[in-house]
């Protein structure tokens, strides 16, 4: 199956963070054809917070059997958790590098007129919802041609693939490190399409990514009846709002840039009974990570205030984060090289507006001695990341597989 | 079929507001037997606020045709609405009673354990999620088993019965008056079961109804990315919050008692997009009608200036609405004469905590000179009214009858 | 000195809270004409909140002397404070009285158009920016010229006069119940001119007195440089701006009618530097003692739901206080009875719309078995308590003088 | 009186914002020994926010004589304003400088212990409450030292000196340039000791001014009696306190650092009435003017929205502002070599955490196409800008006069 073609088929069936059940099968057919060494349920499934449920997990097995899924593998990743990994054994003694693709699609609808490419060549998601708007479809198909292509073994040293589940959210890094799928590695490369970079440019590394921390917070008051007994109610919903204007009210840091956002709020119930659950989502961010880890306890305090002002019970989960990442040079200088020997334009830095896990695997790997950067290729995006209308340029394909296979190739 | 038995498969079928077509349906299969003048259709369906789609609709029609409605009645209510209204005519000339019974449930997931009666009878909910948490299955059954009393004619003057959709959240009398049912009433009685009154004491009418104003607020802005341009949203959820924190912060009145309440709110999206949209369930009540009213604008105007600070839209609707109620003394005299002639233990006025549209029935009978009460059978309640644990101790059910009766024979 | 020329001495020289030493000098000055028993410095100095400093003492005691208090009176005043009980034994056995009689003005400016009495008859207030607004001139006048009256000993068992400093904020009563000034009382009332009332009709007793308590909150946070540093301050003022909306927010209570306001807040410093420190003053209030209390521990709640969620200290205190108090029948019947006697009109009880630290000396003596009620005598108020143009008809006085004289003369 | 007298003498003296009288008469007389143009009331007295009432101009003024300042300049001072403008003309050909003095001290209490330098030798400030606390002390006396240095004429074209009043608020420099100060100016550059910069280091030029804004909103609502009649009310505390929430609450913009605070904040009154009045002071900053713009506009939309929400009124007043600043290379290379000529170690950048409505003056000089610098000399501060500890190295101060000697002279 060419790149294009197994892109479109990925795209066709974007599923959730921990949900990649016929994604991950498909990934694990095109391996069992080459001579690598594949370690399927490749993360530590305890701990990981927000974990799909069940239901969530038949749903989406049932879907990638009925799309074409070999029903036992995807049973068996329903069990261990969809993270894959894989290596190839270079021909001559050299580094490990590892390749970090990740697989998962957003809670997104996808948009359906004509004019997005994905719904005009037909394409588009068929799991209503849900959408790779963000360009993991693009990532899973390069890494599988990269994988064929150093099928040879021509390359010193190993190279490790590692599609992970569920980067949106900041989850699945982790999950995987748990299961040690860095241990050994001395050069470590991300790879992401997009980020508003002309369409097949290369950017050796990135600047400014954010260190984050994504939290949900569930107060738990008492209801009742807000005519007859208002004062016998605890209400979950104020320490909630209290909340959304206290965290957006945390001071701007001098030392580091920072972002902070409430992204979700939801109190059910009934206009007239005092509400005794909200639950809201929120995030920190900085491009300091000893300034995130600040501002998380920060908005953390918040929610603490906010839950003893009303005398309402908060539980606060860290349901994901990412830290920064400083690109090593030697490494952004071989990409530089990579590119240039294969012919594709490229920038030394390319400035990120966001945060992605796949810091974890670099600072795990730069804390073991290693090298690690993080790369992009332009894919002349029609409408910013998470959009209905996001798409990436094909043509973006070929030059990453190129340049990364350049890369590793030496 | 006795009074309890119809009671328990009322019970066993609860349908939320305005989709009570079991019930109606089960009304028309009664009062079909008797010598009474039938009336469907009986509301103005033309701007009610949230009136269930043709997919609710459809759902409960489903569940009710299931469960042994017929399927015609189903399919007329479904398009005319669920109000019923049944006059029969007394054998001499004297005065227009109008007897309201509400049919409504409400999305109360309802008890299992053997503790909570109808679980152990086995007449618990069977439409999940939905319970007669407030006494209206009672109310259906006395509404019957008293029409069926009645046929014998033997009163003066006529008796309308009003069964009523959509108490909860105060949409039904309203819709139902504007398709006229008290045209030409004298007498108005509205009948509870429970209120926290012994079970089997009537209280011949009430003090302390709330006059109340429900509403919906949607806040419109713009979404944008929490990291890569928070300044390009305009954030719903933060109009909201605050709004949350104003109209609780609204003056208590000097004047009449006065309550808020933000029953619900739901702002959905992402933890890292910067939310464009949030709605709000909110209501204002007071003892005083005028009151009410100004405190109605005062929730407002905050919404209003929630969102002008944020620079979002927002729509305010009013989803519902009651108004206070004096109960005439006359009818007072008339009710506890009642009580005392069928030998049921009578006070003449109980506090009322809540709102009820009954209200606006009383309301428009008052204003065309005629009296009204709202009159209340205590049931024993084992738990709170909206509870999920709520039950009516069906002992009581016989007593409204009596009393009922008596009355409107006089 | 007549009752009008008494009363326009004491209008014209308001002294606030704890200050009333020329108010309290005439008094004395007055009482050792008469066959009392005196005692001074009548009331627990320790422990009362936000007693007057020194030089506040000393600006007063100035203003006392330079308008003709005798000089040691008022240095002897200044170090034992400005309560003063006077009892004057009747001459047969009998119930011993109490009756108050506060004496402290307010920081109000008093208006000085021609319009307002005071200031055309040329009594209006000579010390700048104090007034009294409340008619606790005519309170002291009152009392003095009924002392006079009862110089005689023509009644039964005694009267115990208590002309008490600090009635505005709630904190005089406290301090004189600490110095024993109600014990052995067996009937108590107090008097308060004005409230609404027709001029000269006489209410036996009040209802709906509120509970109270003030309170004062002083959150310390860290300044920074609001540019350079926001990061390193703690916002004192973001916590107290929190506060406010949380205790506006607090519920309203279905059990009694309650209150809340926050009255003053200020942060001071620099627009530049984040705030470390704010001050509010708060109230709550309740028909119910109880809810008054369960609200006061609510406000305090928010305000440390606040402060922690800066991360800022907070130290409450409560300032001033005043319980609910319900009059005694037998006394109502006696003050109706006094009026009758006396010919001035009556009613038996007058809703009152605030507070009045008098409750808390009738607890005390209802506590101790006696009765108590708080007798109102209407003043034609021109405009509202605490309003700059508050003013009493002086036909008033003398029927306050004579129904307290009928009351205990018997 | 040589530079450290100098420094000291202003240090003893400190006045706010337009008050610098005593100050301006210094400068003036030792200006008028050297063959200088002098300009006094350089400034555009109408349409300055806050500026100070005769009351507080007349409190300075007597201070400035009775410490020694010239009765006549004091009186003309007052009148005028403080502002002060200085043309030495060279004795050749060549371009206008425009160097600039800031005058004013802050309303900070000095600290009296003998740690601090100025407690322990004597020149602690003499105008308690009131300290030059950011060094503008040490400019004066640079600047007089200067003017005598440069009395030779031994340079190339003109050096204008600008005394500057009311530096802190940033509302001189707007002034002044209304007057016309920098018409015909080639080249401009102002000074500033400390900024953490070493003792003795200079800095060419700054980079990180923040553009600002200052307001002043004054709400304005109806006060009522907390207990008596609340929702007669209109409560300008909660709309102040609301947009203290609002405002912190901004978003952060991802294209430019910016800044909010509230500073201030002040609503006085009784803790039980609704309070009528509540006056905040705040600000906005950005690295980018445009941004700074922008969210000032957001500030005002979310101080309207608060005003809205309670029904208030409310008044904003931009009280001052200045823009951010991009230092001109050509004369960051002057700056420098002007310090290497002098033996004085330099840099070419450092980084400012502030503003500086010199700013205003720069971005006037720059647009008419002259070049621009803000030069800053280190002065080894023990502690923080603004803090009642603060002080300089006078040794900084030869420092700075032989940096912008060299740097006239060319």
């Amino acid at each position: 199956m060419d790149l294009v073609t197994l892109r479109r088929d990925v795209h066709a069936h974007p599923e959730p963070a921990f949900c990649e059940l016929r994604t991950a099968a498909l990934v694990l057919a095109h391996l069992r054809e080459l001579p690598a060494e594949i370690r399927t349920g490749a993360l530590a499934l305890d701990g990981i917070p927000a974990y799909p449920d069940e239901a969530a997990l038949a749903r989406f097995a049932g879907l990638a059997i009925d799309s074409g899924a070999d029903a036992g593998d995807v049973t068996a990743l329903t069990r261990e958790g969809t993270a894959i990994v894989a290596e190839l054994a270079g021909s001559r003694p050299g580094p490990t590098w590892a390749l970090r693709f990740d697989m998962d699609a957003l809670p997104v609808t996808e948009a359906g007129e004509s004019r997005h490419l994905p719904a005009a060549e037909g394409f588009r998601s068929s799991y209503e919802g849900f959408m790779h708007a963000c360009g993991h479809d693009g990532h899973v198909a390069i890494g599988l041609a990269l994988a064929g292509r150093l099928a040879d073994r021509d390359f010193a040293g190993k190279v490790r693939f590692l599609f992970q589940p569920a980067e949106e959210g900041g989850r699945g890094a982790r999950a995987m490190l748990g299961a040690g799928v860095v241990d050994g590695v001395d050069r470590f490369a991300a790879l992401h399409l997009g980020l508003d970079l002309p369409a097949g440019t290369v950017a050796a590394g990135i600047t400014g990514i954010f260190a984050t921390t994504k939290m949900r917070a569930r107060f738990t008051g008492v209801a009742s009846h807000a005519a007859a007994a208002p004062q016998d109610g605890r209400n979950a919903l104020l320490a909630a709002a209290t909340a959304v204007l206290g965290i957006h009210g945390l001071p701007r840091f001098s030392t580091a840039d920072t972002r902070v956002n409430v992204g979700t709020l939801r109190a059910e119930g009934n206009v007239n009974i005092v509400p005794a659950l909200a639950e809201l989502t929120c995030e920190a961010r900085s491009r300091d990570g000893a300034v995130n880890a600040e501002l998380t306890e920060r908005v953390k305090q918040v929610l603490r205030g906010a839950a003893l002002a009303q005398g309402v019970e908060v539980d606060i989960e860290e349901t994901g984060g990412s830290t920064s990442l400083d690109c090593d040079g030697e490494l952004l200088d071989a990409v530089l090289e990579a590119a240039s020997r294969t012919g594709h334009p490229a920038v030394r830095l390319h400035q990120m507006g966001g945060s992605d896990d796949a810091s974890l695997f670099a600072e795990a790997v730069q804390r073991q001695g290693g090298l690690a950067t993080y790369t992009v290729v332009g894919g002349g995006n029609p409408a910013p990341h998470h959009n209905p209308y996001f798409d990436v340029d094909e043509a973006a394909l070929p030059v990453a597989v190129d340049v990364l296979e350049a890369l590793v190739r030496g």
